[in-house]
């Protein structure tokens, strides 16, 4: 490390911050190679004139961002192993769609060959008869009105979220970007945020690219522990909590209204909000379908509820909605603008025809029907699988499993072995935070992109190198 | 204000910082009113037990975030005009589109009527025909690759852009997003950012959403004062420089070689990054097509190089494109990933596909020609209007004339009184960060929206308005 070139000059900045930025640029800039020592902390901390403290702070950092690694007893060392992590997360909805060789129980989303292309593209060429140029023209920030009326009367109707009027809804580029504005509107660098754990990585991103810093509450069967919420939220004084309150990803825990209504009295409490991301709350196979905890937050004062499309109908369509408490509205159309402007005008225009059309309920029915029929045969599956000392709670609905391997085995390990035999999932790692390195013992196995059959063969494959690896014990 | 309730307690971020997130709040949620006026500096310094400087660097946070206005002599007062700026800014390119009893001269879009809605069409239909359910799917986060390559055979051949291949593309939902992208990508809170002064503010408030600070520098006829930017850069050490090198909006300015030239120079000195915003390179009037600064940076180094086709095609595409510096390319793709995942997959192929065909060269043409025409109706007008003492410099090309009042002529007031007779424009204020409290002496006046027979009308409101000032004097 150059240490000679490392200068904490900005007064206006923490200096643990400075530190860290600029060691992170040296790793990024290839200036430190993987496997490279860094300085001790101490003799790092007085060759540059600060405490201890700092430098411990500016490792942990980067530690948690996954730039070093800690080895016990011998100090920190620059990482090799950053990208493994990203490689599976990003094949897993992209490149595997069209390898066909490989079964995919990775990818969350469903295959492109049952999204309703017909209709679709019957609205689209609706609206651009209707609206021509207009279709193109910039919409609101906030998104067009018509399609925020829409989804304003589902939301009324199916889950009892109930809001003065549509003002209160912002469109949003899909729901990664809800996410990231979110971020933009209420963290600071250094403000905390809780999350579930596990929980889905790419919210984790969009908060640390605000350079927040994360607290993870573990999940009991019926949503987190509310103990170790309301003790972490009493010492880190969190400003944002984000929640999957229904088929929680990748646990598929439903919260219990018990839970549901604890968090909402924590977060008035302590006035935080609470981020109810919700993707796939449609796809229930329970006879009652769970109401979300917004339709809690009666005063809409504290829940952000974020929705998305790209389960329930596709990926590609890059819009989503959220609702937005009273006293953010006008914080949130002025970040979204800063953003991108506005989101696509033609596939807000077309949805907004689609959502009015009987075809969305129709396909709703269907998605429904695939994905029961595809659950059925995964759980069937399962249930022989219990042999070699596999777990899982059934879930009620959404579009995975979460598995418990044995004991005995790696999930990064076992995941190896199966893309060798020609299936992929997303082992447990990817879902934790940096801070819990052994959590390998879980694997999340969906049924959103894979066909019946190819579920079925998937199942084989994965009873097969569980077989081997029961035997070699 | 509640001192109260103010607490600096957050180790890991600067006080000052602390402080401006608690006032901008108590401001935001109504606790403070506008008119009030903020404790004296010593006084509110005194007792929270820090630095004057602290609370110093906190107020001018807020100024130049229009929170709080100084007034000479009397203190700080909490800001009731914050809200102007953006009423401007937001009906420039929104509502005023359907307003038809008023003549548009601020929008910098074209009108819709002139969009290639029908060609368009047919390439939306082919894709969903020949991809059916894929169109809907995820693309890559840098993009749909036939399009990047597309893209860049045209930046190849119009512009002398060479990269290696269409990797250092990165498809993002339009420029504003490309900005937002840049900010997540090189800034931290604190960082200093030089832009143009005049300079486009949507690109200002990108930056500071990141905590950067603005550094302005003048412009000249052929260009940023270059040594005015020297010192700047000596003195505040930036991370980034922000330029529209044709074209500049809103002063209409092109960049000598000389300066670019220089620029470069100071960049690779220096070693930051030059974003270079270009949305209308390909309208110019002049015989020679002007060379983007981009062409220069030969070994792919420094210059991040911005395309929007908004202003040349259709600005609700939500697309643009930006040419990565070899060092930045992985970061811009994890960035872009935690931003909105990717952009409209069905968009990005039909652009490819009308890139591919002549439609894209004959729009061009035909796109040129009706600016060209436009632009003549309006300078005609305006040599009428140097009787007045009105000034500006010819544009070589782009969509804007960049005008200087009567030195007794306020920009805003003279807004509003044009505004009351049936026309808008942008006054100057709104291209100054906030610091610059005395650049209301310019007006723009676009042609991008308004028809010629418009523009004669709107030049004639014009007229009106100057004459009826002038004989007031």
């Amino acid at each position: 490390m150059k240490i000679v070139s490392i200068q904490l000059l900005n007064e206006e900045q923490p200096k643990y911050l400075q530190l860290f930025n600029s060691i992170k640029e040296q790793i990024s800039q290839g200036e430190m190679k993987p496997g490279e020592r860094l300085p001790a902390i101490r003799s790092l901390a007085s060759q540059l004139g600060v405490n201890t403290s700092t430098v411990v702070n500016a490792y942990k950092q980067l530690e948690s961002n996954s730039y070093i690694t800690a080895k016990k007893g011998s100090g920190y060392f620059v990482s090799n192993t950053k990208t493994g992590k990203e490689d599976i997360n990003f094949s897993s909805d992209l490149g595997l769609f069209k390898d066909t060789s490989v079964i995919n129980f990775a990818s969350a989303t469903p295959h492109p060959s049952i999204f309703p292309i017909e209709s679709f593209k019957a609205c689209i060429n609706e609206v651009l008869e209707r609206d021509k140029g207009f279709a193109f023209g910039y919409d609101e920030s906030n998104g067009y009105r018509p399609l925020r009326q829409s989804i304003l009367d589902y939301f009324n109707r199916e889950y009892s979220i109930f809001v003065e009027n549509e003002n209160y809804l912002q469109i949003v580029s899909g729901a990664q970007q809800g996410i990231d504005i979110i971020g933009k509107v209420l963290l600071n660098p250094g403000d905390y945020v809780v999350t579930e754990t596990p929980t889905y990585d790419g919210a984790v991103a969009a908060f640390k690219s605000r350079g927040a810093r994360i607290i993870s509450v573990n999940m009991d069967k019926d949503g987190m522990d509310m103990e170790e919420l309301e003790k972490k939220i009493r010492i880190c004084k969190p400003k944002l909590i984000y929640v999957m309150s229904r088929y929680q990803n990748p646990t598929t825990v439903c919260y219990s209204e018990e839970k549901l209504k604890k968090l909402l009295l924590l977060a008035k409490e302590n006035q935080l909000y609470i981020v109810e991301d919700d993707s796939m709350s449609e796809l229930y196979f329970e006879k009652e379908k769970p109401m979300p905890l917004k339709a809690l937050d009666i005063d809409n004062e504290c829940v952000i509820y974020l929705k998305s499309f790209s389960k329930i109908l596709m990926p590609g369509l890059r819009v989503g909605c959220m609702v937005i408490p009273n006293k953010l509205l006008s914080d949130f159309t002025k970040i979204k603008h800063t953003s991108d402007i506005s989101s696509s005008g033609l596939i807000q225009r077309s949805l907004d025809l689609y959502f009015r059309s009987e075809k969305w309920e129709e396909h709703l029915q269907y998605m429904k029907e695939i994905y029961r029929g595809r659950f059925e045969v995964m759980l069937t599956a399962l249930e022989r699988l219990q042999k070699y000392g596999v777990k899982y709670e059934k879930p009620g609905g959404g579009l995975y499993f979460w598995v418990r391997l044995p004991r005995y085995l790696s999930a990064k390990l076992f995941y190896q072995k199966c893309k060798a035999n020609g299936l992929v999932f997303i082992p447990s790692g990817i879902f934790y935070d940096n801070i819990h390195k052994n959590c390998d013992d879980y694997i999340r196995l969906s049924f959103a992109s894979a066909g019946i059959d190819q579920i079925s063969e998937g199942m084989a494959i994965l009873e097969k190198c569980l077989q081997s690896k029961y035997q070699e014990e």
